[in-house]
């Protein structure tokens, strides 16, 4: 008696969350010492140690009735306050409380985004390998999925296909730079480059189509690669922040979308993202956290950890014959299986405890996603079995 | 450039929401101890001392990266437990953990529940007057709102009626009790007789017909007047709870849905729920807040202020003339307009500085909504400005 579309969801779940539940029965199993459960994006490094401070600072300096109760459902001005000038230092914009609207992580800030801005039918570009779930967001609202293609080698966006997938009904097309699964950070010039496609067709079919930049990963860089602010390139982008990886966060569910005023219909638009918020359930950002937040504005999770563990699987993976895209930012490896069939060679991954993601996950087959967000440790440990699966393989070690 | 049912909804933006931003510039233009703000179910009373401790607690005794990374979508398996232990006791009921989805409060819970049930153009059922945003929820899925008319003196739902609106499309009924907006709470033989309407519709049609019971209120009954459990009353009830009211943490959005085992497709169901919070965005409840919960299960608010207040309102304002509902149960008094327009009758009120909800936002018009969950000085003071207003009406002290 539940929905075609949900019954239809339930038969082919998330292969990713289902991997996670796989993983928990197998640690109960064999012992999570010897379970390699690479499936997740659940950040290893703990929130810093300023989070667990201003936890306390705020509940122990606050009102209850101020620290738990309800705000304006785009959250407390305060904190947006604090976040616009936070990013005017940090990328010389210019933005106020009334560009910032506090959200229940990402995942809530794109939903609310979407219900906004799409009727039904509508067009939303996304660039392959993407984020399962997009597509599920997008369909939500009744919009639907149109996808782009980009270089295989780098992971850039192809433009000439860009262009031509772009009709009177493009609403949107959303971005995520550092990229997950593939860990390419997209440069200043591919984004002037894309803007550019997209403002010539805004104007040949008198339309507006926003960007939507999906930034849970934003500050995960290495090797000092630069995160261009995508408002800066583009008339009509919104950014969807999260505080998942960047403080260690996700479980909390917080993060906030940037409206830039200079977007079309800016006005109706921040208003309605405030009722959007509102009437599709998540009426407001965890007001403990908004506060914690404004408290940590120039915190940052220990990026070395994770460049380390990059640098230990991307090195060890390769010698072992493995061909892996070396990621500039993220926390994902994107490896080349080498059969065709990315699932099968996961399931054959299992038989070594190895818990990967198959690349089909996002649209784009013959890979598979390893999330190096695990200790250390997990990951030395685990080259013992991923040379086993480079051997049944008959991969030769460079 | 937004779609065109946000369009309209910017247009008509929940006249609570909005009285919410005009009290709080109000309260900057006249002085906060100058308005009476009436208009919003933000509680008053302090979460009990046992949060702010288990918080604490939470935080200084677990792994950062256990407290706030993530969970199953469904939540932690031992605040589900907990959880269900609890209302075991409470109830005698024989729930597990997989009767139990931690929720983003009970809006994000009501979302998932219909998320998962509604095909486009399904029908749900709502007793007049309701909460406005139920019908957004509804609508947020494709669904169409059918309105049952209640007794205009006791709000019980009108039992013929309920059976004339039920049609092969109707999926669900959503109820509240204790009630927002009239503070009427269904007896357990109210229960029985909508179970039996819906049981034989059911079986007249061939269809499973869900109760939605949204329960924030469920705890919030006066002078020993029992709130029976819906599931032991009907054999398609799910149930969605919020700690907003009852432990004084709207702003943190946690609440959980009881999907119990002998429902229609209840595995089904229960998979899909899970989904339907990762893909609608909520991806999980709050992490933290869950742990706070879990060992917070048998706090109680202080009821008693708001009993206090009841009684100072609704005797004071009879006692001016004007002519009320007694509540049993939520914070919420539901006063006849002494004319029939009650939007131009909350607008003379304003310039008392009284904040006061038109019914015809809950679909019933001529009455105002008085949410008497602030400070007692509050209502003691306002009852001057009470006072005048009746005056201005004419009418006659008691």
């Amino acid at each position: 008696m539940i929905s075609d579309k949900m019954k239809s969801l339930t038969k082919n779940n998330s292969v990713i969350r289902a991997m996670f539940e796989e993983g928990k029965a197998m640690a109960k199993k064999y012992g999570a010492e010897n379970v390699f459960d690479f499936s997740i994006g659940n950040p290893n490094v703990p929130a810093p140690f300023e989070v667990v401070d201003a936890i306390a600072d705020v509940v122990n300096e606050n009102d209850p009735l101020y620290i738990h109760g309800y705000m304006s459902n785009t959250g407390y001005e305060s904190t947006r306050t604090a976040i616009a000038e936070k990013l005017n230092a940090d990328f010389g914009t210019n933005f106020g409380v009334n560009n910032i609207i506090m959200s229940v992580g990402a995942a809530g800030g794109i939903n609310v985004v979407l219900k906004t801005i799409l009727n039904p039918g509508d067009e939303v570009l996304v660039i392959r390998p993407y984020f399962v779930d997009y597509r599920n967001y997008v369909e939500n609202y009744g919009g639907v999925i149109v996808e782009v293609e980009s270089d295989p080698k780098t992971f850039m966006p192809n433009l000439e296909h860009l262009a031509k997938q772009i009709t009177a009904k493009t609403k949107a097309i959303i971005i995520n730079t550092p990229n997950n699964p593939t860990g390419a950070i997209y440069s200043a010039e591919t984004l002037d480059a894309m803007g550019e496609v997209l403002s010539k067709k805004e104007k040949e079919f008198g339309t507006s189509i926003y960007m939507v930049s999906d930034e849970p990963y934003r500050d995960l860089a290495y090797d000092g690669v630069e995160v261009p602010y995508v408002t800066l390139h583009y008339h009509n982008a919104i950014v969807v922040y999260s505080y998942s990886k960047s403080l260690s966060l996700p479980g909390e569910r917080i993060g906030y979308i940037v409206v830039p005023s200079e977007i079309d219909d800016y006005e109706d638009a921040f208003v309605a993202m405030g009722i959007a918020t509102r009437i599709l359930g998540f009426i407001n950002a965890p007001s403990l956290m908004q506060l914690v937040i404004e408290q940590c504005l120039d915190c940052k999770t220990d990026i070395s950890y994770y460049d380390n563990n990059r640098k230990t699987l991307y090195n060890g993976l390769t010698e072992l014959g493995f061909e892996c895209v070396k990621p500039d930012g993220a926390f994902y490896l994107f490896m080349k299986a080498p059969i065709d069939d990315d699932k099968e060679f996961c399931n054959i991954a299992k038989k070594y405890n190895l818990l990967l993601v198959p690349s089909s996950s996002f649209a784009w087959p013959g890979y598979v996603r390893i999330a190096y967000c695990v200790s250390h440790e997990k990951i030395v440990n685990s080259m013992p079995r991923f040379a086993e699966l480079a051997k049944e393989f008959g991969l030769e070690k460079k």
